[in-house]
């Protein structure tokens, strides 16, 4: 996607050969307008899917899955990263080995909001080492739907989690995947 | 607003009298077309405020500011409950007392997404005690900048928080008010 491409290198910061700053438009600071085309996008690219519901992860997901939402015209929900005593009743949950933080979390869901005959998008800022959709997809899978596609906004293509999720079979498509970042510039894949 | 109210008879579900659900539609699963409808209610609510950036706080809050942003064609901030690794540079901060979750948390903002001239509507999905909220207008006032609105979705009016930000004088806006709620029904306040 020509707008976002554009938009991480105005504005993207490349702190270091592994990690990309988006914080001014994508996951601190949000800029709708480009959220809303992410979401028109991944609707043009997944609309033959038959996609009955987004799932993402709090928090850097909620944005992306409200406008991929909103142009479905679909539910989302969004897999909580602490046990929340307000979630009652029967949960599905995951465990996730976070890079960023150094640590593994338990991501959770309400049962009753993934049925088996739901069509999963699941869609998230980053994709590096795959491990938040490793998390999702196997919600997904515990509930006894299809994840019918994965919808990333940047991809970390000098990592291995694309590569995984594409050799397991899965309808992935990153808006821009970076195969290499330093302090003289970014090289997206064609 | 007549339809939050009749959402929230139709899907909410009253645990106790102080405990609401409404993860069918608002703060885990959650419905775009209402959301967009509740981002509209807010623009009309708070169209004279000048108000040039939307604050909320993860995760439920940013499915409702994700919408609002778009209704102001303006873009919105989300305050952290955890401070991440890659946020670098100055912070602006604030501890918050959850009931909730029986602790309390630091909420950070990077303050370069909030400047002094900024006119700031904070949303948020409940407002109760109303704590969440304090630490909110404390990073606006910590930053020199304007709270010039509050829009919630539901305010249980029962607990002292809405009356409390009322006394400050704030302009508090809550789309639904609950008065009192138990088993028997939910009375909204007029």
């Amino acid at each position: 996607m020509k707008k976002l491409e554009e938009r991480i290198v105005r504005d993207g910061k490349v702190i270091s050969q592994d990690i990309l700053k988006v914080d001014s438009f994508l996951n601190h600071q949000i800029d709708p307008v480009l959220m809303k085309e992410i979401g028109e996008e991944f609707y043009r690219l997944f609309k033959d899917e038959g996609i009955t519901k987004i799932l993402t992860i709090e928090a850097s997901g909620i944005a992306i899955a409200s406008f991929t939402a909103m142009a479905f015209h679909v539910p989302f929900v969004f897999a909580k990263k602490a046990k929340s005593l307000n979630i009652d009743g029967d949960v599905l949950t995951s465990t996730v080995k976070s890079f960023t933080y150094g640590k593994e979390y338990t991501i959770t869901v309400a049962k009753k909001f993934i049925r088996p005959d739901d069509r999963i998008l699941i869609v998230d800022d980053f994709l590096a080492n795959g491990m938040a959709l490793n998390g999702l997809t196997d919600i997904v899978h515990q509930a006894g739907a299809v994840t019918a596609g994965i919808g990333i906004c940047i991809e970390k293509g000098f990592q291995k989690g694309g590569e995984e999720i594409r050799r397991k079979g899965y309808h992935l498509e990153s808006l821009a995947i970076i195969d290499k970042m330093d302090e003289t510039g970014i090289t997206f894949r064609d």
